[in-house]
């Protein structure tokens, strides 16, 4: 454990260091105050197929961690960490867990304990359900307190992020209806380092594609549970993601049928996220935009109401890898070790 | 008028020749049958601020026009042209178009003589409604029949067009419930040629963000006008624009709550577009991209059923300077001239 | 053999239908009169791995062939067309062309038949020479005749292409020292329908950076083999590839040291290509930019004198798969074929 | 004056906080250590056509001031200062600066006191020279040491930067002849945030093109003051701008004759920039790219040898907004004030 003055070293590990979701950790953790001042130290990177390369092949924007060599990604090698970030493919978080010590934070990057409920699991992973740990969304009602010295985080999926944060206050006030529409673009890092056709960049340049539609995708029943745990009901979402030329970035469109008029909406939106450090509702009639929180922590919400279609609209932006992955992933390590949760993480965007 | 094989020559004249619909009518005249063959001869070019420059200066693809020289755009040197292309500013279209023949075929690519509803218009665009034309999107119900031999048209909006499109044909089949959801995100060519910080390749690139959301969007009444037509019964609209970093094309995602099943949803939309040359439903499963519509006059759909939420899901894709713009205007020319509606219009895109 | 008029038809196969060039290949054929009036028919379309499938799910662009199934690429499907196009990987394509019969005109896209060296052949690309075939750029001196009645026909590389056009008149004409600079910025689509990590949308999206640099790159010894034969002289090449964030074009900056002043160097340029279809010097001053040449057969070049390095600078512009590689395919197939050079072909780029 | 213990505050002021390069200044600020410790503070944000307008709406990436409103860019604002940041367009920074006091630090990010050859200023700029401040590129020999306690700071420009490093080595240890070739890619927000039709999204995305070729290019006469400088002996630069679709980021291709073997030509580099913070020479045949610095204050460059052209290659990446400009602008501030040179500049960059 640390303490903000002095007190014993955080040993941290990053499982999949040659993925996205392991490279934004590192670039998060290199700027950490407790990094620079030396008192959180990074440890073993491992890798899948890419063991045995120099971090620099592979993650060469994070200069000072090129001449690591990246090691196997087994339990040996994780072991003696205080803190161990996940970025597996889904499935394989469970047999290395089980193998640390309980008092190892493991914070999991990947889907494997997002869901509470195994039959959802089930039907949109395909395979047993190996149970669910504290949610990584600190700002959804309760999800701070869950996270505070917890040693077992499940990291929110890109898209749940949003969607939730820009729904669940409406949720949980009651002034919309239980079904509730999400339209969420995205860049293409959110589908991970992954060889694959579609994600060419011949391919996704110039061109926008929906995909995985009609309740298809695998983080449906993860905002619904956000959603239905926030406001308490059963809530219905429609999702459909889709894939913009851009490398990070999500900006959702959520929609539901409103019970309230404007005001009420804005002030339940302005009283849930006053406190927040990083979810912010912009003035009146400004839209956010993906670019602006690119590298930020920030999630950008704007709330409207389109009367004659007797809706609430909320847009929100976040960055699908910082907040959106592994930005939730150090905000949450920073709960669990009892830092401050704004520790290395930036509200500041780098645009344009 | 034009012959098939023979008979009397078209003079062609585009007014804003500068802009990109200007521009990417002469794109498809320059690849015209009737052009090559010499039937179809481009006259007058003008532009506003831009007259008095060479065409290859502000529009390189036309190589063949590039010593062009760009004439103001008046009343004379639009005069003694059988087909009048007007892609002007809001607003200015219907000066122009009282003072030239009645027989002068004029296609409208800007918004003034779409509206039917008089208050819609003054809602939406702060002017007197300048009155209504026959619609250029042929594939609507009614919609071939009203642009033969027609000599005023008014070319969809980039939106309405596949928005339309993609819900005509469950509205007109009583389908689904008469209130719908569009959110469609597009490139930015869409915003015209305009000088706009937002606009600025710094500003979009690696960014997308939504704009005018909540019912403020100016297409959000045509397309409620397209679809209240095609049911014979007011239709609610809720659309949301989203811009992306690309220069082309628009993808939409259209839901409704659906009154039918899957099978039924898909017989609807087979049959409405059998004989639709550029209309396609996708083989299921199959999404549409915008990139695979690049140029082309081709309509990409899917039609899916989300059982959870109720909802029939269409997703839809065009190019939205070609089928959305100026492709439109070509294929309302052609119906007008009674020339074959596909002449100078493709399928086939231009990919990757 | 076909006749402008009428005349027997022609059958087209194309191997590796799958790939950026194949799809280009096709892309062209759907547009070519000879196909529109049925002269020309696209029977076989093969593939190596992605046999047995839609042409629909491979290239959903090229709509009119949606449903056509892949066959595997085998002679035997190859047989029986008196055109094949070759877009396979480098190496394949000797032991298809032995095997078919000597009058089917056999057009690679592919590298096997560019270099006359076998040396070269063997320093760059590691295997056996398989000898050369007439090289497909007929605006090279003496280009169009090798071709006219050719049934082996090599594709240049899409590099070589514009680099070749931009220096060869100043070589023959030897106002420039016979050592050239090249440094040319490429799309991804050069690179093929690669499963390349550093490929990935994710990865080239904002991102440039060069490759094979210092005479490492394969199209080295084939710039220096179109320049020394248009020089007579042997040219030194200096080549650096540049990877940018676009699917298609190539923009070559290319500098020699110059024995002459601006207007000979303007002047040779005018009298070399002044009656090229496809070949544009731009006026004095105006620039060329790759975005104006997309999908067109175009090369648009510009020429400037660097008064005080003492150096020729050439710009140069094209569509790296289409004048870069199917441009030239089918614009070599017309002269092979003793059809129109320019049929198929725009030099209308798709723009903005 | 700070003191990296205590000691007095430091108040900062930006002008032209509205454009890119006072955006990224005002970006690097609110993550200096000086910053967040409260011994910087940052005072006035001005601007010219924009004062009066909110930061937020201007600015959206920067939400710690996003409800900071800009004053209109006088001395009067800017009085009372310790560090003034100039981020004007060419030629207002004289006027400002000569009315503000001798001892504050006036850090210019803008042309007007690059140059020390009046003469080269007059013909690239075409109004008078208003004379030279020392030049903000610690990396140059002597550099470091006219930046510790300067009052008057020009910061380099953003191509000079790349190309300098790139060179200045091979030139100051006269292994290369004294005529380079400098092709550089830069992103598009090297222009400014200026409305010009040829920097919109829809002109720069999917183009590339050159402009200011042939030595036209104003940073032409500042890359070769900064190599002549490094080389005691006059160097001629041959400079080809390139404008890639990308927001940030510059790749230079910088090649000249070569007088040494490519062992000595890579120790020189090893010396040169073994003991620089910011200025990385990659493992041999590792190239740079531009996406792997964006954001950092780094430069990743790499020497190589084309034997067969008898050339230096040099290639060099940088973010033209971070270390081509702002970054150099803060690092430089470090140096005036003897804060810690590194403060507030990271190495590592945001990617993908």
């Amino acid at each position: 454990m640390v303490d903000s003055s002095d007190g014993p070293v955080v040993r941290v590990a990053v499982a999949g260091a040659s993925g996205y979701a392991g490279g934004e950790v590192l670039r998060l953790l290199l700027g950490h105050p407790e990094y620079r001042t030396g008192r959180l130290v990074i440890g073993a990177l491992t890798a899948g197929s890419n063991a045995g390369t120099r971090l620099g092949a592979l993650q060469p924007h994070l200069l000072p961690l090129a001449d690591r060599v990246l090691a196997p990604t087994t339990v040996e090698e994780l072991a003696g960490h205080d803190v161990v970030f996940l970025g597996l493919p889904h499935g394989q978080s469970a047999a290395i867990a089980e193998q640390l010590p309980d008092s190892t934070v493991i914070i999991d990057c990947g889907a494997d304990f997002r869901l509470t409920d195994a039959e959802a699991w089930e039907k949109y992973y395909g395979t047993p359900h190996a149970g669910s740990w504290p949610y990584g969304l600190p700002e959804l009602p309760g999800g701070r307190e869950r996270l505070r010295g917890a040693t077992r985080i499940a990291v929110p999926g890109c898209y749940p992020t949003v969607a939730s944060l820009a729904l669940a206050p409406a949720i949980a006030a009651g002034i919309i209806e239980p079904n509730v529409n999400v339209v969420a673009v995205s860049g293409t890092s959110g589908a991970g380092r992954k060889l694959d056709v579609g994600l060419l960049g011949s391919e996704v340049m110039g061109s926008v594609r929906a995909y995985n539609i009609a309740g298809a995708h695998r983080h449906t029943p993860e905002i619904a549970q956000n959603l239905s745990a926030a406001g308490g009901t059963e809530v219905t979402v429609s999702f459909t993601p889709v894939l913009a030329p851009m490398p990070r970035g999500i900006l959702a469109t959520c929609t539901a049928p409103l019970r309230a008029d404007a005001a009420e909406a804005r002030a339940v939106y302005d009283k849930a996220y006053a406190d927040e450090p990083f979810v912010h509702l912009l003035p009146e009639g400004v839209l956010p935009q993906t670019g602006a929180v690119l590298g930020s922590n920030a999630v950008a919400l704007q709330v409207a109401v389109d009367e004659a279609a007797g809706l609430l609209v909320v847009i929100g932006a976040v960055d699908n890898l910082t907040k959106g992955t592994a930005g939730a992933a150090v905000q949450s390590m920073n709960l669990a070790l009892g830092i401050e949760e704004t520790a290395g993480l930036s509200t500041v965007g780098v645009a344009p």
